[in-house]
């Protein structure tokens, strides 16, 4: 769904564009416009979900899309513009969960360099246990700690972010871990 | 250096697009190419940078760029593709002020879902007191709370930032704050 393909024409005018330093100080390569000079910009996205907890429980989908079908996730997908983190954050967990919830504190932030992204997780404290998945979901079900599949988790931000949180759990204490996937 | 023009033509063919919603399950009007059918998206943009300290005072940068040509800055900008958030914010502190320094921890993330950025700002323990500023900085200089020029800053997320940064000082205990400019 957010797979980049290369820049080869001109968001403007539609002219090939060539790659180059622009003149204007700058230090990286960028696709730049021998017609228009427009030049275009890559960088990083915000991806951004929650850990929806019940009890000592937390809710996580089985996927039903690529990457990583049927593998198990927290509810996240990429920020949209004109939201906050935590509205799309709460949006997410809407569409892709179904559920009744209410938004609680950040917990992780995590780079990913490799794929040009920054990860933020928010608490949910869910409302009730009836869930409502989207299209992108198989199942969403509760897991206790001892229950999630770890083996089959589909990503390893979510697998952070839920070792995070089961670890603040028992201190008892909520706090922002900041940290890289490298 | 970042504004983004409206995406007129495909970035892979470079015929003209049609604003539509995609036929894939999304809820939001893309750019999508009649002809080749990629789909373009648009979303918010991480912004990095420091609050770089020095004993009890923080270091600012006078912008020598548009927007807010003269006012007083923290060193920060759209971080790159390939780094993480604390690599980006070191790059954009050695490029804006030229100074030593060693990061420290994450102390603001902040929507601002009318530019769709997201900033996030870390502290920074200067190493020296000689600043070596680039091209977008007319000046580096290093204020104590009182003596910041709070009419004269730059921009919000940089006001908010430092305020942050002085409260958790006197409280003798550093957190992440979490919230947005709206």
């Amino acid at each position: 769904m957010m797979f980049r393909s290369p820049i080869k024409h001109c968001r403007n005018c539609g002219t090939t564009v060539v790659y180059r330093i622009p003149d204007d100080g700058d230090t990286r390569e960028r696709a730049v416009c021998p017609a228009c000079d427009t030049i275009h910009y890559e960088n990083p996205l915000p991806v951004v979900g929650t850990v929806p907890h019940w009890g000592d429980q937390v809710l996580l989908c089985k996927r039903n899309i690529e990457p990583r079908w049927g593998k198990w996730t927290l509810p996240a997908g990429f920020m949209e513009l004109g939201e906050t983190t935590e509205q799309g954050a709460a949006r997410e967990t809407d569409e892709e969960a179904g559920a009744l919830f209410e938004m609680q504190g950040l917990i992780t932030v995590m780079s990913v360099p490799r794929v040009g992204q920054v990860h933020l997780f928010y608490r949910a404290k869910l409302l009730s246990e009836a869930f409502n998945p989207g299209h992108e979901t198989i199942e969403a079900r509760l897991f206790t700690e001892d229950e999630i599949p770890w083996e089959e988790i589909a990503f390893r931000t979510v697998k952070e972010t839920l070792h995070r949180y089961f670890e603040d759990r028992r201190k008892g204490r909520f706090e922002v871990h900041a940290f890289d996937i490298v």
